[in-house]
């Protein structure tokens, strides 16, 4: 999220209560989860094993649970709850204002752009022109939608993360991280019926140019999907991942989180990624393999029987 | 379902045509499919392999096609339909009669509880306070939903369970059973954009309290999920079965009807659970075996074309 | 589609800017994708390798990009780009015209149907008797639906189909082709909540009478469905396709394009359909087998250490 303004780190440790360290006079541009973090941008860490990992990222002020050595041009605002300093911030200079009316005063849509009857478009939501927005579709807060975009009926365009801080205390198990990044949608991006996409934690989930995708898809925070991509329709994709060209992915595929598809990989259906694979080849399988190599495993395993007679001298399988 | 005040089974009797043996001066208080039958109900059943069954239930008074022995508490009401005297029933006391308003004036939100624009709420609908209900969601009759409970966009609370009579006659191959049940969200739940949630057919379809869904989530009526679970996009679970608490689901898992899920389970992504399965323990595969052993089962396979090798004296898989 | 009247080719030809040879006074009573032709119709072809089906189907006048022999009772319509030429005709003969109402006069609806609150209906979309339309249904335009059809919440009805011709030039990779098809929903078919079904490209899509179908299942576009079948949640069908009478596919089974499931098949939970499957049979798998051949499948590849270990002289597995 940037902020409108940079905002002095002075105030921002006033607001969430911290003893500053370092670069004291400097300001925030920003506040992003450690994956998506600028310099100039405020980052949140409340585990030892991400403390290095935070420090040595882009991010230029860090807020932290425990004061650690940090570079000098960098500044530390230690405070007893990261997380609850985040979310502090958040409702500060993003807070849940929802707009009441169907369709917001403060978002716009270009020339030749068709909305529907039943569309809900919440706040600072800017569209492009000669786009058609179907029946029922919701597009909530800070969503950019460029040119040429379809995106058809019941779609929700910037539904919160499904991003929780776990086990918090007796009574909260998991805890909501307010979701304050965007959704981006492309030049002739076409979305189908049914589909999900959420906003970014802190960041933006990206939609690439020419990309279309089928009804019913699920689309994580954060992720990044490159242009001219083709899913099928119930493909799902978890959070923070990168889609990079023209992937094909049929349909029922579903891909894991934070990983990274190479460019032009097709992903045959039902298959699940739970890793990243290099681009320009063809996969199957859950979890993925090479298709060629997955289909020859079929075959091998019907050889079973035959090999287990050799050996065993019959079949005893009923 | 719960009659608002108990009903003379002479009055039911006339209802719906049957003769009544036994207990003839009592009152029923509601009417229950025999999964769910409490001291007091109604029950109904058509078929000798469950005359048993029902009969032994809790249920208070049988409708049946047959007099048969029973306790001499309950009481028989004998018809030649049962399901068409449960579905005269339902109609009688939950007539179908939707509110033709976005928002009926028969249900009520508490304080802090924010109802964004385009969704619609039916009758008899209770929401607690500090809750967040996103625009297009859908609430129908007779849901029940507790304090600080989130549901995003284009969600569904109460669609009717996926429940027929088979092979009525020529004509109607199947016939739907009316769904007169509820469904109770409980505290701290959040449910994602473009979820469905199958009411109960006559009982509770019950999401426990802290429990947080993904987007395109599938629920089936009758199922009892416990506190604290987390279920990713696109899960998939069928009706009238438990998940106890703190189950965790990854993304496209999908869970059969009837069956039972353990304690602090947890099922990877595209998984099958097909047969109840334990608690604390970690399952793969479709359908689901102990995640480790299916890991194994992935080497081994790739060992085939070794083990052909020294048996058969050389590889003839092109 | 068929046009309203038939038009002369004449007219289509100065329309497209097309060479016309053959049966040139004739007049053309639709435009159908090859799948879909009948008499009368025109069909487009740009590729050489479909220029004999093309030229053999039913179709009466082919839109091609190449002049080459045909039969005498046929006419060619000669264009560099047949595509472009369809999109053309559909774009005069059936403009995008939405309404803007959030239910059209130009649609109708029968005695005894109930139309909820937040429903979409489009132009040209008749409803029989005694229908229930939940709330938050979308229903596009030229929809045709039966008697006793019940609808549940946030169902998109006649969606534009997932259907792009590739490669067009340097800047555009996919280019839609506009759909002109219909949905056509017989009666007392039954449709779950959160559901998305594509309009036929040029034909129609078809859901057969008494067919029910539980949550989130997706129908790709041209698909045909036949009488009485049941599709669990989550079950995904892709274009063209055909579903004979009384099928049974369970929970989140995906089926691939333009192929056949015989009439009486049952599909278990998961599997994916990626070829035709005769009838009468139990299916299980991703791809599919015999559903018993395939359980036999599991038994034998738990057996490999066994034989493993007969053959090598031990496990080795860790």
């Amino acid at each position: 999220m940037r902020f409108e303004n940079p905002v002095p780190l002075q105030q921002i440790a006033r607001l969430i209560n911290a003893v500053l360290a370092g670069n004291t006079t400097a300001s925030a541009t920003g506040i992003n989860e450690i994956h998506k973090v600028e310099a100039g941008d405020l980052a949140f860490v409340d585990h030892p094993k991400y403390y290095a990992t935070c420090i040595n990222s882009a991010a230029s002020f860090i807020i932290i649970n425990k004061k650690i050595d940090f570079p000098e041009d960098k500044a530390l605002l230690v405070v007893d709850e990261p997380f609850e300093a985040y979310l502090k911030i958040v409702d500060h200079f993003r807070p849940f204002a929802p707009s009441m009316k169907m369709i917001s005063d403060t978002s716009s849509a270009g020339s030749g752009t068709v909305i529907m009857p039943g569309v809900y478009i919440g706040n600072h939501v800017t569209i492009g022109n000669n786009c058609i927005i179907h029946p029922h579709v919701t597009i909530l807060d800070h969503v950019v939608i460029g040119d040429d975009v379809i995106i058809q009926a019941g779609t929700v365009i910037g539904s919160d993360a499904f991003y929780y801080n776990k086990k918090i205390n007796r009574d909260v198990h998991y805890k909501k991280m307010t979701s304050c990044g965007r959704v981006v949608i492309e030049n002739a991006v076409e979305i189908g019926a049914g589909c999900t996409i959420d906003r970014g934690v802190t960041g933006d989930t990206i939609i690439g140019a020419g990309t279309k995708m089928d009804n019913l898809v699920q689309i994580g925070h954060d992720t990044v999907i490159g242009k001219n991509c083709l899913f099928a329709s119930q493909v799902g994709i978890a959070g923070a991942t990168t889609i990079e060209d023209n992937v094909l992915l049929w349909g029922q595929v579903g891909v894991s989180k934070t990983l990274t598809i190479g460019e032009g990989a097709v992903v045959y259906a039902q298959s699940g990624v739970k890793d990243s694979i290099a681009g320009k080849k063809v996969y199957f399988g859950s979890p993925v393999e090479d298709a060629r190599e997955k289909m020859k495993e079929f075959v091998w395993i019907k050889r079973i029987p035959e090999l287990w007679e050799k050996v065993m001298g019959g079949k005893t399988l009923k």
